[in-house]
């Protein structure tokens, strides 16, 4: 009864959404090709490009980086870079930075390294001790990182000279940030939330999620049957409250109706592209060049109000 | 410390998103006022409407009624209607009626009423039974009677030749329906749910819901409050699992980030307006003449594959 859909090997693994049963085998190969998939009929990456992979250290990153790896050794006109960015949380940074270098090493990928430390001149353990003395307009940990993540992965990616990132982002991510940003009633945060594989500013480096169709316990598996080490252990800032509310209601939703999550996906996708928003156009923030909505982009503003 | 935002006697309830405590006086004339505010703002009935309000007898129906009949009792131009459908569901819709007698006698205004039996020629009740002996297809009894209660309060009004149906739908129930076709991923059923104050077919009578800013709770303190007879008994065939699942989560969160209601429903303002869909649009259905985007309407559809 329980045989591999594909091959009629002992099926280890059951697929909710689809019916399906799959062998170890067949479950990797099916999950790379629906990666692939996913990749080629969005044309989210063209054969000669230069791609960044955004390396945190966590599983979801380590496994976008061999499947894209496996990929796009097809097509060797096309180039992998590795982008790790230290964000300086203690020893949580320091295990993740060995990860990202091992897999360098292994995989014979371009490590390219930055810091919170060199781009803002303080680490994000410093960036929240600054924050927690600050009574009023404190933000979570998650909320610092979030933004000074993204500037710091643009810049270091655009002077790597790549002509995108993908970042590691998989369905669980997807769809709660899509009902987190309905519930806090932010369109603007919702609708920039869409893919764009296209440059839309000079200075912007486009972003691409290669995993955002595949659920988070696909990639737990892809990881632990490849046995690829990376770093299982939280960050000691994540406690996203609000997130882990949406979390914990879309697991329950989804085991009682599989499929739900690429439903929200999915509608998500057909209706995003309609929606404008009145958007300010991409300008240069004043402080420090970069690119943003604001005169003065998000990471500045944030380290004015926290620093003396 | 408990007084009055507005009279400083005491207050007796506390509105979370908003931060306001008010006596029970000052709450009764706040939510009105509310309800009329979203009444111009959003343009959605003339001072010289004939408006139908559909009564089930539930107590948001009830709080709707005494809401208009106040509002409307300044513009002595329009005139309303109570429409009554008897779903035919034993006792529970006896019940309902006599409420509806009851209110319509008490406020003298005129009761048309209609019922599934006259309609379609069965009682719910008997097109559950008859639902029942089919083991495939079936749906749940609120599936049946949402299809079957919109088409009947179309003829019912149309008949009555009202300009408008008001229906009692409140912010708990708008939510919860964004959020349920967002996990569904029908975007149909998501965008039709939007106001449509205008008349977009000659058979269509248009439906709009005054009380759909305003939370559950403040319906049934109004209620409570003003001491408005209803039937406070769930009707025996309610058990939406699913739409439970969504209340007791949305409700959660509510109490978590007061405002967060407010906030999908604000997002969907914005939102809806802007998207598009495939719908065909609305004709004549071959078999009885009602309004349906199909060639069939969806009542029809089920009487053919429930009746023998």
């Amino acid at each position: 009864m329980n045989l591999c859909k594909k091959c009629s090997k002992n099926a280890v693994v059951f697929l909710p959404y689809s019916g399906e049963k799959l062998c170890r085998k067949c479950f990797l190969t099916s999950l790379e090709k629906k990666v692939q998939k996913a990749i080629s009929r969005s044309r989210m990456l063209k054969i000669s490009d230069r791609i960044g992979i955004a390396l945190s250290g966590g599983k979801d990153s380590v496994v976008l980086l061999h499947i894209l790896n496996k990929i796009e050794s097809k097509f060797p006109e096309s180039k992998l870079f590795i982008i790790h960015i230290d964000e300086g949380i203690s020893q949580y940074s320091i295990n993740n930075q060995k990860i990202a270098q091992k897999h360098a090493s292994e995989l014979d990928i371009p490590l390219i390294q930055n810091s919170y430390k060199k781009i803002y001149g303080k680490t994000l353990d410093e960036i929240i001790k600054q924050a927690e003395k600050r009574e009023n307009k404190r933000l979570g940990a998650c909320s610092y990182c979030g933004v000074f993540r993204r500037k710091a992965l643009n810049i270091t990616a655009r002077e790597a000279n790549v002509d995108c990132i993908t970042t590691a982002h998989n369905l669980d991510d997807e769809t709660q940030t899509i009902i987190l940003n309905l519930l806090r009633g932010d369109l603007n945060r919702l609708i920039r939330n869409k893919p764009t594989p296209k440059k839309i500013h000079p200075k912007l480096v486009p972003r691409i999620k290669p995993l955002r169709t595949i659920p988070e316990k696909e990639t737990t598996l892809y990881a632990y049957y490849k046995n690829l080490r990376h770093n299982s252990e939280p960050c000691p800032y994540a406690s996203e409250a609000y997130r882990d509310d949406v979390r914990i209601f879309l697991n329950q939703i989804e085991r009682k109706r599989p499929g739900t999550k690429y439903n929200i996906l999915s509608l998500y996708d057909k209706l995003s592209p309609q929606i404008t928003i009145n958007q300010n156009s991409i300008q240069e923030c004043t402080i420090c060049g970069e690119p943003s909505v604001e005169k003065k982009c998000k990471a500045c503003q944030l380290l004015e109000e926290i620093l003396p």
